[in-house]
């Protein structure tokens, strides 16, 4: 099967949350602490995914807040350039940050992030900067899962969601796990339960459903897909890191897509050009199987190479991998 | 048609939300100002309807977060000997204090309310004070709205609704909207929408939907219960006042019931104890016309007397009022 | 030695801090659980010193912030109908309520309060409120420490003492310790050192001295006035309950008074009382003793009654109980 | 005249306050929007006084929070490599990040900071981290302004002011004025002006001491020191840019030092390079003329090289620059 999406819209995809500046290592294989210097680049779940979509061919917008600042106009200028439609991305007025993200890479398999999430732009997007009229022009919303951690940005998303059922847009619901932010789990538990039910796409890794469902132990699959069907999913897509993805249909077909190996340059950027190319697929019709080698594929690229954003790949990039390994 | 409830359970009604304290000025039809002393009465709404519905009969439990002193434990003995259950009220274990509402009576059409909401222990209550082995005991939780203005109450009763459609529990949302707490009443209409499409029986006045559905203008009852009705609800009811209130099916029956008229002393305790005598009747598989008039003639005789909590009438009280204006 | 006070001054004394509102039990001898009535009295120790000194004739003012709501305004009614010069009283415009004292009175040595502090309107007090020109017309400046337990009223504080030592207004600091607000006793104890070394005057129980000596074990007096005359100080006064008070000057001169014994209601409105009735002595110019003696007594009248403020009594009251007693 | 410092004291300055990250732009004379990389330094006003002040070679510690993180661990260890002593600099156990500057340098004279300061692990620094033993082992405590932006850091700095005067330590306050943090311009000279009268040596330039007194237009030098000099002061440096400075001394005696003229890279770092080297010389007996050069000297060398704490200059360098200006 396919999912269907309207045709006449002016946009493929808008994604709402969080657009913010990554600080990569310039000197890596090493702790943080020896790192001197830094590279600029735009990021954030929702925006790597806006301009890694916009690359493929997309048409992309954005709905988020970003701080009036020289980082803040940094971002917009950047996503602009890139092709993402910016006119529904709006200047904080209150003196807010643009969140941060130092990336320390020890090893290829060992990376993590020094975040500043301490009032940032992002999550003071209001209801009211949620606008029907742009919401009602795209096939399909992409929510961030990070953009429900705080109010008001919770209640911009939920807002956002209405207008696109309103409108029959697809709701696609990118799990985008960070503990950051989240006062508990539960809570996040109970938020990502509310809007997955909602949604009509969820895509995640087998850890992030486990926090969806507020597991100690792993969860199955099948308890997972079963509970989405129940409600309005028609396509749940779960990663299992080196073992690959797999896409569930409400009539019970299944899908596995294997992950290409690559040579890891680090760890970050893979899910959202996983998601970038996966969701380019969809809307270009292709099966699902197709779907989930594009996104496998997409992700190898990223994770191979420095940055989150500057390094999405296109098309071509992507079905040369794919024809490579085939 | 009559609501089917689950009748192997232990209670017929656990309400979730907040158990404070009234000051009802001794001295009335002047400005507070002028108020001396000042007599005090468990009240908030979800508590309110717990001791009403105890005071009927029904079987009543409560879920609620209390203040560790004097006022909180008065709460406590108070509600326990108006025979609610009080397993589940949990003391808050960080300093904070019971809500107040000091009432003022310029004139029986005139009542306002002072309230202090701020930091209140009722608005503490975790996800995790929330015990599934408690709500699936229960033919109906009941949803107050006030408990939804702020987090970690907001969750707390997201998770018990969850549990409670989990095993088969009626949610009754009674909007129950009080201005203070929210941070805007675009913010209401998203959790009050939220949670109405959750809920099987919803009830609240006119203006209260009209704050649900975000409008400017008085919306119309047909567009109400249509939305509603498009989800989980299979009891709608719309309260207008002098007007009488209004019960809707989702096989388009529709019903009405008169208000009674009496000697009003405030207008206090009007909305608790209708939901108290109304759910009373569809538990005791009354009709919905006979639930109706079970509502308006209990408010009717709380709005002649001095407490919200104090007042709640007997059975007897309701049938004598009925059968006195039938 | 007398205080030398400038005498062309339109006020005798202007008090800075909260004014509140208490609610006292009217069933007393029982835990507040077992009350049901309160009766609203005025209440916050600097505006009972206000209140208190109008009684005995001194012309006093008084700076602080009030909720625009009935409380607040009964508070400014109140006080003005006692004589109190209400011109720098400010209401505030952010919804922040009045303090509140629920009085428990479980026998006349066992008193407890029930506080509601969260946010309260006097705690809000700006800098920018303070006049200059306000500040130089009175003899005397009146200090309470509680007013320095938040910002902003605590810079507010630091202003008007700034402005008063411009003016050679003596400064009295009335140390005035609540534990709640505060964060911790050494903050207690950085505060209270900075205002008490700017301090003319300063009055407090001995253990109060020791909250802001910082001090686990009970002080001594000659200890801590050998700091304080090192500073600003020209008088301190120590109380030691049952055993009397203490004046000291910075020459060695030592007063000792003694308490009146009498039948004690409740302990609530010692210090306010003793306060008020000491500077009115010293302001007209009675030797220490005489002060002291004036103090006692006015405590000793307002805790055989059922309210702080409107027990203050009159010159003839205390008089006739020092002489009574001598 | 001279400052007579205590002498056997193992430490010649200890400084308290903030140690934070600058990222300054490596691509300059641009807007920060076009800089893609940023090197990382030490920074903070009372951290790069400490490691100025190293080396030159007085004996230097530091009392202050930094993060349990990359950020936090590279400031311990590179201030520890450059000499100053850290065994009280102690790590924040809530999560707290350190403040971040970053410069950009649109050309030599218009430099500007993007400033990361919410909720940073410095101005968290508690009262009880503060060690008695380590303060009385200093000849000079030097207090930096922005360390009383906010509580407990503010309490934190009072009680090591009243530690050091206990111990007849100098107090040395650099008024080091930033507007982000302060809640008003009048917190800001309320607490500025209690910290002065309390202080030895003052050290500021003119607009810092306009915010200490709050004037709308600027103040006039004698009129300032007039006014310290009525408290504790003993030497008052006011810096006028490329006028040079002036110290005066309570005697009357004013002394005049020019400022150098450089090829200016960007005008960071200037004010904690010139109070380095002015300590340096008053601790190590110099007269005040020629401290006032060393001031000047140093921070010429300063403002023309990329950093602020590693492009701090040795003795020799400072000498050298002044030889060849004379």
């Amino acid at each position: 099967m396919v999912l269907i999406f309207n045709q006449n819209r002016e946009f493929d995809i808008i994604a709402i949350g969080r657009a913010c500046i990554d600080l990569n290592a310039n000197e890596y294989n090493r702790p943080m602490e020896e790192t001197m210097t830094f590279t600029k680049y735009v990021g954030g779940s929702p925006a790597n995914i806006a301009i890694g979509s916009s690359k493929l061919g997309l048409k992309a917008g954005f709905i988020g807040k970003i701080p009036q600042d020289q980082h803040g106009r940094f971002i917009k200028q950047y996503m602009s350039e890139k092709g993402v439609d910016t006119s529904n991305m709006v200047f904080d007025t209150e003196g807010r940050k643009a969140g941060l993200a130092f990336t320390e890479i020890l090893s290829p398999s060992e990376c993590s992030i020094l975040m500043y999430r301490d009032h940032v732009a992002d999550l003071y997007l209001e209801p009211s900067e949620v606008n029907e009229d742009y919401i009602k022009n795209t096939k399909i919303l992409l929510v961030s899962g990070t953009a429900l951690a705080l109010s008001p940005s919770r209640e911009a998303v939920f807002k956002a969601i209405s207008l696109a059922k309103k409108h029959a847009v697809k709701v696609v619901f990118e799990l985008d796990y960070r503990p950051y932010t989240w006062h508990s789990q539960v809570e996040t538990s109970i938020y990502y339960s509310l809007v997955a039910q909602l949604s009509n796409v969820v895509i995640g890794t087998r850890d992030e459903y486990d926090v969806m469902e507020n597991l100690a132990t792993p969860g199955n699959n099948d308890d997972t897909v079963k509970h989405l069907f129940a409600h309005d999913a028609e396509l749940v897509v779960i990663k299992h890191g080196v073992d690959g993805s797999y896409a569930y249909e409400p009539n019970g077909a299944t899908y596995h897509g294997q992950a290409y190996k690559t040579q890891v340059l680090k760890t970050f950027g893979a899910g959202d050009s996983y998601a970038s190319a996966f969701l380019y697929a969809i809307v270009n019709g292709k099966d699902y199987e197709t779907a989930l080698k594009y996104g496998s594929a997409s992700a190898s690229i990223v994770v191979s190479k420095h940055s989150s954003s500057e390094a999405m790949p296109t098309v071509q990039d992507i079905e040369d991998l794919i024809k490579d390994r085939s």
